[in-house]
C-alpha cells in the first residue's frame, strides 16, 4: 500500500469534517483531530507529488493572495499550494488597485472574490489590526455569498496575522514530528521559544504566539523566554496554559535564554517586538504621527541593543540536550557576521542547521495545500484514493 | 431542463455568428442579437459555475491584460473570466517592460501576443487616445497574424477606453434586466444618467457614454443630465439618438439632476470630466506642460466645486419613482462623509444599495467571459451543451 | 503524415538524451544533435499549436521566472512557453520579497523552488556575475533536491546571462534556418555580427557572444566587427574558433562595419558595451561608488559617440549580397530618427525588415518550450506522438 493510501486510512479515523468550508484563522480554533488531519493530508500530498501523481482537485479556479507585507517564501508557498491543487493565483497588489481611492474592506472583499475559491491574507504589521482585517474581509465575503453576489464562498487561509501564523507553525510542527519520528515521541520533549536580539525592530509576534499556542498541544514542555517588556499577547498565553493542562504537557516562562536552552530538545530563538510598543506604533500610524514613529523606533532599537547577549551562539547551543537540539527559524534569520554584525544566531550554528531549516520551510506549501484541501473537499478519504488512482502530474 | 440548456435554446435563435473571431470595442458596433447572445452566455456561464460545472473551453492558453490605469474590479474580473474558460493571465506591466526604451505599439503588440488568445486593454486616461491605442494594437496583431508571426489572432476585449466601457455597461445592463425581471419589462422605464459632484477631477467619460450608447437600445426613456460644459462626445449622443429612434425609446438631455431623477426607475449619478477639458489635458500631457496641467486641474476642481448640489442625496432619491429607483454606480464611488467630505452620493443612500451595487459589479466577469466565449467558440450552442454534460469544476 | 510526426521521425535519429534533466546555460555545452533536437521540437510545438493541438505535458506545475533586468519579449516568451506546456508562472519580484533582508542565493533558490519544474533567470547586467548567480542558484537547488527539501529538481533555462543568451540566439538561428530553407543551405553563408552605435551605454555582450558561439557551428563564415576596445570575452572567441574549425566554417574578426557587411548574407548590427568597461562597472557597483559609475558612464558615452558611423544605413546594407542580406536584431533596436536621433539602424532599413524581425522574435517562446520539453520528457518521440493524437487546445 502506498504511503498516501496509508495516510488516507489514518484520515478515516479522524473527526475532521468541520474543516469543510471553514476558514483557518488560528490553530486553537481547531480540534486535535482537525490539526492531525491537516498534517496527514500534507504528508499525503507530498507523497503524491514525489511519485508524480497529480493532486488537482480543481479543473479551474482562483486563489487570491493579499500580502500587506513583503514575502518570498509565504508567497511562493501559497502559489505552489494553489497550483498543486489546480488553482490559478491572482495577487491583489494594493498599489495597482483603486483601494487607495477610498474603497472599504467590504467592497474590496466582494470585488476580488467573484470567482475566488481561496483567500490567503498576510497582514501582520499592526497589533490589533491584522486579524481584524481578515475577519472583516471574510464577514463581507459571507454576506456576499448569502446575497447571491458570489456563486461560492471562498475560504480563508491566514498567511500570518498579528495573533497567529498557522501555516508557519503547522509547518514547523510537521517538521518536528518527522525529525522525532512521530508525534508519539514528543511527550516530555523540551522546546524553547525564545526571544533573540536583532538590529531591526518591529518584527511580528505571530510566530512566538503561534508556537506556544500550537506546540503546547502535544504533551511537550514548552518554555517561553524573553527579556522584560517583550511579552506576547496574554490571551495567547492563556491558550498555551490550557493546552498544556489538557495534554499533560507544560507551559512556563523563564527569564533567561540560558535557562530556556538548558537541556532543550528543540530551540526556536527569534526576535520580536514588545507587544505594548506595537500597540503604541499602531496608534501612531493611525494618527499619521511620523515624528512619533521615528522616536518609537529609536527607543525600541536602543532597548533591543541592551539584549545583544540573547543570541543563539555556540555556547548557548552547547547547553541544549547533548548540545544537539533541533534549531528552528521561520527565515530569514539575522545571522551575526553575515546579514548583520550581531543578530539572532551565530553563523556557524545557522550553517550547521541549513538543511533542516530548509526542510522545515519546505512543509509550508503542503500545509497550505492541506488546509485548502480539507476546506474544499467533502470526502477527503475518497479524494485521496481517487488521486492515487488517477493520472500523472508530468504526463510524459 | 437546466437553466444553461434553456439559455442554449434561446441562443439558437440569435444571429450572433459575427461575434466569432471579432474584437469587442463598442456596443454600438454590435447588433441587438449579438448583445443578447453575450447576455445569454453570461447567464449560462454563471449558472454553470453555480452548479459546479466546468466552463473550460481551453486546455491551455493566455489572456493578456494591459492596464494603463489602476484597477481592482476590472483586473479581477478579467482574470476571473480567463480562469473560468481555462486561460492563464499575463499582465503587461509597462514599468517592468522595455516599452519605455522606444518600443512602438506595433512592436509591443506582436511581442506580447505570441501565444495570446485574448487581449484585454484598459486605456481611458486620455480623450482621443484610448481607442486609438487599442485599434493600433489590434491592427498590428492583424498584420502579425497575416504575416505568420502569430499562429492565431487573439481577440480584443475593450476593458475601457476613452469612448466606451462595454464590459461595465453590459454588466450594468444585465443587472438591470435581472432586477426588472427581463428585458421585456424595460420598455418605457426611465433611466437617469447624471453627472455628480466629486472632489477629484478628470474621471473618464466612458461610463456615461457607454450607458447612453447601450441603454437606448431597449425602448427605455434615457435621460442625460449634467452641468453646462460637461458634455459627452457628440458622436456618442448621435448613437444614442439613433438607437432610441430604432427601438421606440427616447433619448433626451435635461439641465438639472432634479429633472432627471423625477420619476426615474433607474439612476446612475456619477462624476466625469468635461470633454473639452479632457482634450486640452491630452494636449498638455503630449507637450509635457506640467504647469499647464496643474493650472487646468485647479481650474477644473474650482469648476466642479460650483456643482456640489449635484449629489445623490436622500432628497434627490425621493423624487424617483416611489422614491425607490434602482441606484447604479460602477464603483468606487465618492461617498459624502465616508471617502470624502462631499461627493457623488450620500452615505445613507449608498449603504441602502450596497447589495445591488455589488450584484451589479458581479456580472462583469461573466460578461467578459461571454465576450471571449462568443469570439472564440464557433458553435456556442454545442459548446454550452457539451459543458452541461461534462465534468465538475471542483472535482471532489 | 503531419509535420509534427515528420519532425518526431527526425528526432528519433538524434542523440539528445543527455538534455533530459539538464540545465541549459550555454549552447556550447550542448552537442550538435542536442541543439538540433531543440530546433526540431520547437518546430513541432509550433506546428501543434498551429493545428490547435494541445501541447500540455504537465497537468499542473510551476515555472519560476527571475528577471533581474527589465524585459517584455523574454518575459512573455517564457510565460507563453510555460503555459503551452501546462505550467503556471510565478515571478520572483525581488522588490516584493524579503531578499533585501539579507537572504542568501542558496536560501532564495530553495524557498522559491518548492514546487518548481523550471527556473528561468535573466541576469545580464554585470560581467562576471550573471552566470555565477545562475550557477549558484542551481547548485543550491541540486543540494535541496539531494537533501529531500525539494521533491523534484527543477531545470534551468538561461534567459540571458553575462556570457550567453541561448534562447535568443537559438531563436535567431531557427529563423535563419527557415529563411534559408534548411540548415543544409547555410554552408559558406557569410554572417556579420557587428557592433553598432547607440546613444545608451552598458548593453550586455551576451548577444554577440551567443551569436559567435552558436552560429560558427553550421559551416558559415562568421565575421565579428567592432571598434577598438569593444572586444567580447576571449573565452567565447575561443569557442567560436573551435566551432568553426570543427564544422569547416570560418570565424574571423575585421576592423570595420563596411568590411563585415561586404557580401554578407546575414547582418546582425547591435550595440554592446566594452568588456573591460563592464568589468570596471561591476567593481564600481560592488563598491557602491556612485561618482565612479557616473564618470564611467560619461566616458563610455563619449567613446561610443566616436563611432556613430557604425550604423546600419541604407549605404551599409547596399554592400551586402545583392543589397539584400537578412537583417537581424534582438529588439528593441535604437532606430535613428525614431527612438533616438542617431542609433543602430536607419529607419528605412528597420521598417523594411519589420516582418522578418517579428518572425525572428516569434521563435523564442517555442525555443524555450523545446528546451523545457527536452529537459523534462524522457521519451520525446513518444510524447510528440501522443500529443499529435490527443485533444485540441481550444476545445470548441
Amino acid at each position: 500500500m502506498s504511503k498516501t493510501m496509508e495516510l488516507a486510512q489514518r484520515l478515516k479515523n479522524l473527526r475532521a469534517g468541520n474543516l469543510y468550508r471553514q476558514d483557518f484563522y488560528w490553530t486553537w480554533d481547531k480540534t486535535d483531530d482537525e490539526l492531525e488531519a491537516v498534517f496527514t493530508v500534507a504528508d499525503a500530498l507530498r507523497d503524491l507529488r514525489q511519485r508524480n501523481k497529480s493532486a488537482r482537485i480543481f479543473d479551474s479556479g482562483l486563489g487570491i493572495s493579499i500580502f500587506r507585507d513583503n514575502s518570498t517564501r509565504t508567497r511562493f508557498s501559497f502559489a505552489s499550494a494553489c497550483n498543486l491543487l489546480g488553482l490559478g493565483v491572482q495577487d491583489l497588489d494594493e498599489k495597482k488597485s483603486q483601494i487607495a481611492h477610498g474603497e472599504t474592506v467590504r467592497e474590496t472583499a466582494n470585488m476580488v472574490s467573484f470567482m475566488a475559491d481561496v483567500i490567503g491574507i498576510r497582514d501582520d504589521m499592526f497589533i490589533g489590526e491584522g486579524h481584524k482585517y481578515q475577519k472583516a474581509f471574510m464577514d463581507a465575503v459571507d454576506e456576499g455569498y448569502r446575497d447571491g453576489i458570489l456563486e461560492q464562498r471562498p475560504t480563508l487561509v491566514n498567511l500570518q496575522c498579528d495573533v497567529d501564523h498557522p501555516t508557519q507553525c503547522m509547518a514547523d510542527m510537521l517538521h518536528i514530528i518527522h525529525e522525532f519520528g512521530g508525534v508519539e515521541n514528543l511527550r516530555g520533549k523540551k522546546i524553547a521559544m525564545t526571544w533573540a536580539y536583532s538590529p531591526s525592530y518591529g518584527k511580528p509576534l505571530s510566530v512566538p504566539q503561534g508556537v506556544i499556542g500550537l506546540m503546547t498541544r502535544f504533551g511537550m514542555d514548552v518554555v517561553l523566554a524573553h527579556p522584560e517588556g517583550y511579552d506576547v499577547m496574554p490571551e495567547v498565553e492563556e491558550v498555551a496554559k490550557k493546552n498544556a493542562a489538557a495534554t499533560g504537557g507544560h507551559y512556563r516562562k523563564v527569564d533567561t535564554m540560558e535557562e530556556a536552552f538548558q537541556d532543550a530538545d528543540i530551540v526556536y530563538p527569534k526576535s520580536w517586538a514588545p507587544f505594548a510598543a506595537m500597540e503604541e506604533r499602531t496608534k501612531l500610524y493611525q494618527a499619521g504621527d511620523r515624528a512619533g514613529i521615528d522616536a518609537l523606533e529609536e527607543r525600541l532599537l536602543r532597548r533591543n541593543a541592551r539584549f545583544k547577549s540573547w543570541t543563539c551562539s555556540e555556547e548557548m547551543m552547547a547547553r541544549t540536550r547533548n548540545g544537539k537540539a533541533l534549531y528552528l527559524h521561520c527565515l530569514p534569520a539575522d545571522i551575526s557576521g553575515l546579514s548583520c554584525p550581531e543578530g539572532e544566531v551565530e553563523r556557524s550554528v545557522f550553517d550547521r542547521y541549513l538543511v533542516p531549516l530548509y526542510k522545515q520551510a519546505s512543509y509550508k506549501p503542503y500545509i497550505i495545500a492541506a488546509m485548502i484541501f480539507m476546506a474544499k473537499v467533502k470526502d477527503p478519504v475518497s479524494a485521496l484514493t481517487a488521486l492515487e488512482n488517477a493520472g500523472e502530474r508530468k504526463r510524459f
